[in-house]
Parts: C-alpha cells; sequence; structure tokens
C-alpha cells in the first residue's frame, strides 16, 4: 500500500532522495543536487526551498532543471508547476503575483465558491480531485446516510493541498531521466478518498516534460472522478495572430459570449481590456494509439508548445480563451480533461464524471513540449494535421446541449 | 486570571516545563525529559516535537511515555489525542492518514458545514465548546443587537484550535504523575468566549490515563456550552463480536437506521462496506458518587478499553457504530457529553445545553483504562454490572422524541 | 512597477532594511536596529521577530519605539496596529487576547460572515480594501461574464493578508524619521486587485505617528474600493465620562439603539454587561486645508488621544461606543473611513463606494497624538474647538436615510 513501494531507491542506477514523508516524519528544508556532483549527465540541476514571509510562507518549491528546460514544481500546491523556462522563454503566463500563494490564505467557499481565483497563478495546475468546473450545487449521501447539498467550488480541492510524499530520483545511467514525484492526499472522512501519485519527468538538454498521474480511489466502493490540466500560457506564445492547432472532430462554444467569437475559435487576439472569457468545447481526432497533440504557436509562427496525450484518457478538450489586458491576466488554457468544466451534476447526466471502482486507479499523462524555431514548430505542426488527416472539423456555431448546459 | 497561577511551578516536588506561552512569547520546538534525567520513577518520557511538510507542517506533538502506556497529544488540534499504545496494543482506529492534520487545511465551513472530517483522525477529540453535533441552523445575536442565523458546522470549534499554552509538570515524588497540560480559547468578539484548560494525567507504569477539563465562560453574562468526548476505537479492541458494556437506564436509536439494529446494538459486526453508521443514545446508571464506567471488549474478553466519568458532568452517553468497510472508518466511538449530537437548538429545546454563568467553570473528566487478559477485563466487567445491578435496562425500538428529533 | 523603486534604499541620507520581499525570495526572522548602532537621533529602535506557537503562530511583529512612543505593526495581518505605548500610558483596548492571530486561524465566511471578529484584537485596523462593513450581499460579475450574488464578509479581507514587502527606513540625519513600510496585495483573478502601499512614520521622542496609505487598482478598468481606518481605544483614555471632541457638521444615530444615546452620543459610560454598540455616523468639518481633527479624551481631561485627517480623503467618521463589560470588549472606536460601514450596496447607491480608475491610486493619511497632561490635552482641544467655529452641529435624533439604511 505505499505508495513508494515501486520507487527505485533500491535500484543502484537511480539516484533517489525523499524530501518529504509526512508519515515517517521525514522533511528537508533545503536541498540540492546536480550533474556534478553525482557525475552524470550534464548541465541538470535539481534544487529545493522553503519559501517564507507574507503569502507564500511556508510553500516548499522543487526547482527542476534540465540544461534547458527548467521548471518549479510546488509541492504545497498539489505539486502543481509555478512557472518555467525553455532556452530563452518564458513558460507560464504574466500573473500579477509572481510568487506563489500559501493554500492556507486560499478559501476555496469565498466569493461563492470562486475563492481558488485567488490562489491562481500556476503555469499547470490541476483542477479535480473529486470535481472540476464553475462553482455549482450537488447532492452529496452523508454520514447519516442522507442526501445533503452542497455546493462545489471552483475546480475543486486538489491544486491547495500540500503533497505528503515527495521524492527526486536520478538516472545515473543515460538518458539520465530526472524525475520528481509526489503523493497528494484528497480526503474527507464519509467523503472522497482519492490518492493522486504523480511523477515529472525530463531528460536533459530535451525540450519536453511529462506529467504523468495516478489516481486512486482509497474507498471500499465505487467513487466519482474528474481531473482537468489547466495549461496556461501568456506571452510569447500567446499574442495577436498566435493560432490553436488540433486535430479536430468536433468544436462547439460553450455560451454565446463564445458564439461570437466561433469564426475565429483558433486564433487569439491582442490584450484587450474587459475581454469577457471565451471557451470551446471539442472532441479531438487520435492516431492509431489514441495519441492526440494540441499545439499553441506564436504569430510568426517560430514558437510554440505542444500537448500530447491519449483522448482515452483525457477525451475532452477544453479552449480557455481569456486575452483580457495583460494586467488582469493575457491567458489561454489548453486543457486536457475527463470531463468538460461544467457543473458536475451536467457531466455526471452525460456519464462523463469518472466511476472509479475500490482500488482502482485511473492513469492520464500529458508531455509539454517546446518548440523554438520555425523548423521545429513546423514540424511539430505536421503531427497535428497528420492526425487531421482528411476528416473536416465539424464546427458549431452555437451551444450544444451534449456539450455543455444551455 | 493568569490559567498557570494554580500550576506547582514553585513546588519544588514537582518539575514544571512550559513549552508554549503565547502570551510571553515562549515556544520550544523540540524538547524532552525521562525518569532518567529527573532520576524520578523508571521507564516514563515525554517528548515534544513539530512536524514538518505536507498537512502536517507546523503541528506540534506531545508524546507521553508512562513506561506501558504511550500517547500523542496534539496541542496544534485542541489538546486532542492522536492515537496511543498499552503494552503492544494499539489505541484509536484505523485512519486514512496517519499523521495529524494542521487546521490551516481545515476549513470547518466546507461541504455544507461538513468540513471537520477531513482533519477527523484522533483517537480522542473533544467536540464543542459552543456547539457539536451535525451542522445545523441556529439563531445568533449580532453586535447590532440583531438576530442573524447562522450555520454551526459539525462538532464545534475546538478540535481545530491550537493550544496558546502548554505545559508539562512530572511529580518527583511517587506516583510521580506525569501531567500535560493545554490551555485553549475558543473565542471571537460578539461570540463565544470559553477557555478550556485542560490537563492529561498517567501515573508511571499504569494502564490509564484521565483528562481532566474545566471550561470557563469568559464574558460578562451567561451564555452556552456544549461537550463531547469523541473516543474512536478500530481494531483490535472494534471487531466482529466485540461488545460495549454499561449500566444503561435507557437506551434508543438516534433514527430508522439504528432502529434496524437495536436488538444488536450492544454488539458490533464485521467490516462492511457501504454500512451507513448507527447510534444510540442512553441514559446511563451511576454509582453513589455518580460515577459510572462503560467499556468496550473484543470477541474473546481479553482486551478491552473502559471509561469512566461522572454522570452529573457528562449525563449524555452516545454510541456511535460505525463498522464500515476497514479503508473507510472501521471504528466505533464511546462518547460521553453534556447533551447528544442532535442539532443544537434541538439540544436547547430539551434543556441540555448548558448554561454557564460568567467566570463559572464546568469541569469534566474522563479515565480510559486498558485491560489486557482475560481476567482484567472480567475485573472491570464486574465493576459495570454491580452498577447496573438488578435494574432493567428500558430499550426503545424506535427514535424517541425526548432524545433525537423526529 | 516595483513598489519600492521610489524607497530611499540609495539616499545615502537614509538607512534602510528590506525584511521580507517575497518576490526576490528575502525574508529575515528576527532583526532589530537602534540609534546606538546607527549613531543617529537617541532611545530609538526598530525590531523585528517572528512570534511560535499556538494561534501566534508565523505571526511577524515589526516594534517601533520612538523612545516615548512604541507600538507594534504586524505585517502577517495586513500591517495593522496591535497596540502601543506612550510614555507609561498603554494604547489600544483590553482585548481578551493579547497575542496576535495568524490569518490561517480566522475563517471570514465563518458565522455568516463573522469570522473577522475572531481575529480582532488591534489597536487600529484597516477595514477594506474592496469592501467595509457588516456582512451583507452584493452582485458581482463572475469570470463567465455574468451576475452572480456573493456575500461580503464583516470588514474586508485586508486585515488577514500578510504583506509581501516590508521594509524600515532610518532617517539618519534629523529628524531621524523611522518609516515602517509595507505592501499587501488584496486581490483575485476576476476579482479585485488592488495594491496598498502603506508607510507608518515617527520621529524620536515624538508624541505622534502617521499612518499615509496608497491604494492602487491593478486592474485596466475601473473598480471599486473602500477603506476604513478602526481606531480602538479602552483605558485609560475610555472611561466613564470619557467624551469625544469633534469639530461636527451633522450627526445621526445608525440605528434605534443608537437613538436611544443621542443626547449623550459624545459622552462614554462606564462598562455595562449586556451593552449594545451604539454607532454615529458624522459629517465634519474641517479647516481651509480640508484638515480635521477627532480627540477622545479621558474623563479628567489629562489624557488624551487625537486623530488628525483630510475631510477630502476620509470624509465619513463613524463613532464606535461599545462599552460593553470589560472582559466582553470595553472599546470605543474613532474610524475615519472613505464611506461608513454600512452594507456596500447601501454605500454604493449614495456614491458613497469609490470607483478607482486603473493604475490610479487613493491616497489617505491618519496622524494620532498622544496628549499627557491638561495643558496639553487643553491645547489639543482648542485646535478642535477652532475648526468648529460658530457652526452649530446638526444632531438628528433619529436614523437618517442619507446616513445609513432605515
Amino acid at each position: 500500500m505505499n505508495p513508494t513501494s515501486k520507487s527505485s531507491v533500491q535500484d543502484k542506477t537511480v539516484f533517489s532522495k525523499i524530501l518529504t514523508d509526512c508519515e515517517n516524519r521525514i522533511y528537508t528544508e533545503e536541498w540540492k543536487v546536480s550533474s556534478k556532483e553525482l557525475e552524470a549527465g550534464e548541465n541538470w540541476s535539481v534544487k529545493k526551498c522553503r519559501l517564507a514571509g507574507g503569502v507564500s510562507d511556508g510553500v516548499d518549491v522543487l526547482t527542476v532543471n534540465n540544461g534547458k528546460l527548467s521548471f518549479d514544481i510546488v509541492p504545497t500546491r498539489g505539486m502543481g508547476i509555478l512557472k518555467g523556462q525553455y532556452e530563452d522563454v518564458f513558460l507560464g503566463w504574466n500573473a500579477a503575483i509572481k510568487n506563489p500563494i500559501h493554500p492556507s490564505y486560499v478559501n476555496l467557499e469565498a466569493r461563492g465558491g470562486l475563492g481558488w481565483l485567488s490562489g491562481f497563478n500556476e503555469w499547470i495546475v490541476r483542477c479535480g480531485l473529486a470535481s472540476i468546473g464553475q462553482p455549482s450545487k450537488d447532492t452529496i449521501i452523508d454520514n447519516n446516510g442522507n442526501e445533503k447539498e452542497i455546493v462545489l467550488t471552483l475546480h475543486g480541492r486538489i491544486a491547495n493541498i500540500p503533497a505528503n510524499f515527495v521524492q527526486v530520483n536520478i538516472g545515473l545511467e543515460p538518458p539520465n531521466i530526472i524525475e520528481a514525484k509526489g503523493v497528494v492526499y484528497e480526503r474527507s472522512m464519509f467523503g472522497p478518498n482519492l490518492r493522486l501519485i504523480t511523477s515529472t519527468i525530463t531528460v536533459p538538454g530535451s525540450n519536453w516534460l511529462t506529467i504523468s498521474d495516478s489516481i486512486e480511489n482509497l474507498r471500499s466502493f465505487p467513487d466519482e472522478m474528474q481531473l482537468l490540466y489547466h495549461c496556461n500560457f501568456g506571452k510569447p506564445f500567446l499574442e495577436k495572430g498566435a493560432s490553436l492547432l488540433a486535430p479536430i472532430r468536433r468544436v462547439a462554444p460553450r455560451d454565446p459570449v463564445a458564439s461570437k467569437g466561433i469564426d475565429l475559435f483558433d486564433v487569439f487576439g491582442a490584450p484587450e481590456s474587459g475581454f469577457i472569457e471565451q471557451v470551446y468545447y471539442m472532441e479531438l481526432l487520435s492516431d492509431a494509439n489514441n495519441y492526440t497533440k494540441v499545439m499553441l504557436q506564436n504569430r510568426m509562427g517560430d514558437k510554440a508548445v505542444s500537448i500530447g496525450f491519449s483522448v482515452k484518457e483525457l477525451p475532452c478538450f477544453t479552449l480557455w480563451k481569456n486575452t483580457a489586458a495583460e494586467e488582469d491576466g493575457y491567458i489561454m488554457g489548453l486543457e486536457p480533461g475527463t470531463s468538460f468544466p461544467n457543473p458536475k451534476r451536467f457531466e455526471r447526466e452525460r456519464n462523463r464524471v469518472l466511476k472509479l471502482r475500490p482500488k482502482n486507479k485511473y492513469n492520464a499523462r500529458i508531455t509539454l513540449s517546446f518548440h523554438i524555431g520555425k523548423d521545429k514548430v513546423q514540424k511539430a505542426s505536421e503531427e497535428i494535421r497528420k492526425i487531421q488527416g482528411k476528416t473536416k472539423p465539424i464546427v458549431y456555431k452555437d451551444p450544444v446541449k451534449d456539450f455543455a448546459p444551455s
């Protein structure tokens, strides 16, 4: 039952360091390791620190640098990724607050269930695990066996729960895989009891990172689960004329506001004060292995980020366009999910809320790759065009009942 | 007014150590003391640590070991007791999370007032002090002097408030009493202002601990108070065929679900997935000193835990049967209280919500004893049978208006 | 955009120390500086500590002592001022809890939006910045562009948000100004994004401190703002027969409870158990520079505190009389504000909720002075009488629609 039992601690080809293990009272405040120390690979390093002061007081940050790509994982915020950098290019969005917010300053119940937004500044943040989407009412069974109506708060709890277990593994032999592993529990007695085991890996010198998640229902009976990867980008990928490339079977606007922009749903505008978010729900095409890929590229087509994933694992793709003024969050989101971020009741009625059997795990994986230079962007876009093939996307001008509540 | 003024600091027969005193800016992160150091008694030790990382970050734990019996008091969680061990026997229940949850990760208002359940994993946890029981609406008087309807959250606030004062006292002469003292304030301007002074004592080599609480209304006018000791047990005391022994005058099921189990209300079943909790409310008999005792014994009758208390102090006894699957919480609760855990309004109508006059203290005390071996269990059970005497328990098959809302 | 860009770090006549800077990962746990060390002025000192244990765990306190006047600023609680001392006189009120409460133990949503009261023990606490006043419903525009009804909690969020930036500046040349500067962000994506830059200054040996605040709307479009300085006093300024001196144009009771006390609205009673707060709303007169002054003096007229401010910046003055029993909070408040602490909707309808244009700053400043000795009190009161001049105050016996909701 130990989430670390499969780790490679005893594997002599792997260097392992447990940074946090609540159950065994292990915690390391400051730590680092690098290629030099381990004489393995080149130019990479991993370091861990604990922030102090202000709204970041007590936040752990784990910085992985593969030599070309670096990123900050935040164990205290559910192993989300605050920001990154590839070569000289910033990965993330220009959130007003640069520093991560400690969950104790985020009241998810505040502002009618919108409290999540007061802690949101991540590049990649998980939504879930019991629910995702806008605040909405739902019915639970309480400890007395009675129905009880509660408010599900925006995007669920997982992004504001600290990891109880954090481990770094380094492959001592090529390709010297660097792995940051975390275990986060979202649970309550008489409520969901879901264990997230997440592994983020990269390889020295590479242009990619892969997040592999396994979510287990620890209860003795089937229980629900929702998961959405909120991958957010601002400049320099997002700009006027930047575009989305995706192999689309069907796409529909979420609401009338999005309907108005449907003709240019895959093109982004300049920052615009007062812009109201436009959200598009999509069913994507995939290759023979159920693999698909979406890409955001800048106007010139010389900078792009792509996300690859399985449509079996993450069948619902949401595009979030929030090209508001820079200071209000000029941001777009590529959001592969197990469902769309509608109210959970709506998704449940359409059988898009997963039900995990006891001790069953749901696995999902996303790979983010960064493409700098026209050639590289071109190459990545060809992959997507190949998946699209000759299928013509169905573009609904208006919201569709199957996709979103009217 | 100083809660420590009566402490034995100046008593040369007592060794005293203040670990936390917020008002005087005293705080000790790590500390220990033992029989060897003090040359007093044998094999006992007391140690204090501060946990770091994950959802336990910043939680203080005070471990008392009397040589045979040890237990972990958690000052950060209202001086609750996380778990214990007597000889080789585990005391507590098999909660999924072993480590204590810091209150800053517990939003009592969440899930319609059920947030308490996301921090619950204690062996012994106090419910109260302004209210106990299921989430329910109540009317308060606000600062404007107006009535205001609010939601009382499950089991109140006290278990999620850190102690502002923590002290360890060791008797230097036999019986070398070990005392862990704490002061916890549950208060708000224009709201309840209750001070809990709690003392947990044991004696080296003994099979018992006593929790003595004094709760003072610090307001200038009478105010309400509720208190319930939620003493929870899983294996090895709880098992299929384990039973409750108690000197009962009257017992009634809380609701129709409990009614169904009334014929075997004092016998426990095996873990059962999907089991809905059964709760029984009891009026107990007592001896000439108002003292009573309840006991949980395992099937073989060679392992038991008993709780002794005064029915004057704690007149309402609740039995909680939650023999759910092991992973969902195979747990039962022995719950002596000042009232039953019904909605506060219901209890108030039946005059079971205490009203403390200004500066008045309510004292309550429970003693937990551990009995390993048939002889010892037998001996303890005789005490209870003696209190029962020839009185025949009244067993209501259905919920009774006096005990619970219909 | 850096809030510190205007600081005097490079000014050789100023000693500067950054204690906290979240974005640049600067944090100092313990620190002090004094006149001796800097060979500048006499008898002053500034020290910073971090509290540990209980409900104060993790709270930063910055103590400024000018030699005669000292006060404790709490960066962790929005740069509020916990308490002070002038000569031998205590500044503040006799709150039950002496130590500051960490915001992670304050759930603003609790008790129907009254949670703020469980953390309130400050001498001077800011209310705001998006809203002030009693809990009340309001309508916001959510990220979908839809109206959403939410509950605004008592007195807003700012007092429970830690400062992300804290700096101490000391003038090396006379008058050796001591400045404590802080930056606190009240913000949420799709919600208010207000930056408070606050500077508290005093001069060695002086009898005053000045708080200068600048609040900037960081959004790209106009947004609302409310600000009220809750300056609270108990003994020895407040006592039976203590009185308010203020240059009043109009004064009205908030509600029928206050109406009953209107004839003696400016005189304070002895502590009285069960006293319901009386609140008076005032429009004050001012001098040619829009400057006004209010004063609380004790019965003998030999101890007084005055607050000076601009009626252009803070046009609404609220007097809070809460002469309850000492243990319930024998306290009165002098509360200069941008509006009255009514429900925000009510204030908005009367155009008293400020609307800040993007990147615009609202500046407000209050100066508190302490007068010990009849002569000094007399002198201060003359200033106020001069502002009053021959204008006769209009005293409404009953609540007035313009001032408060009926």
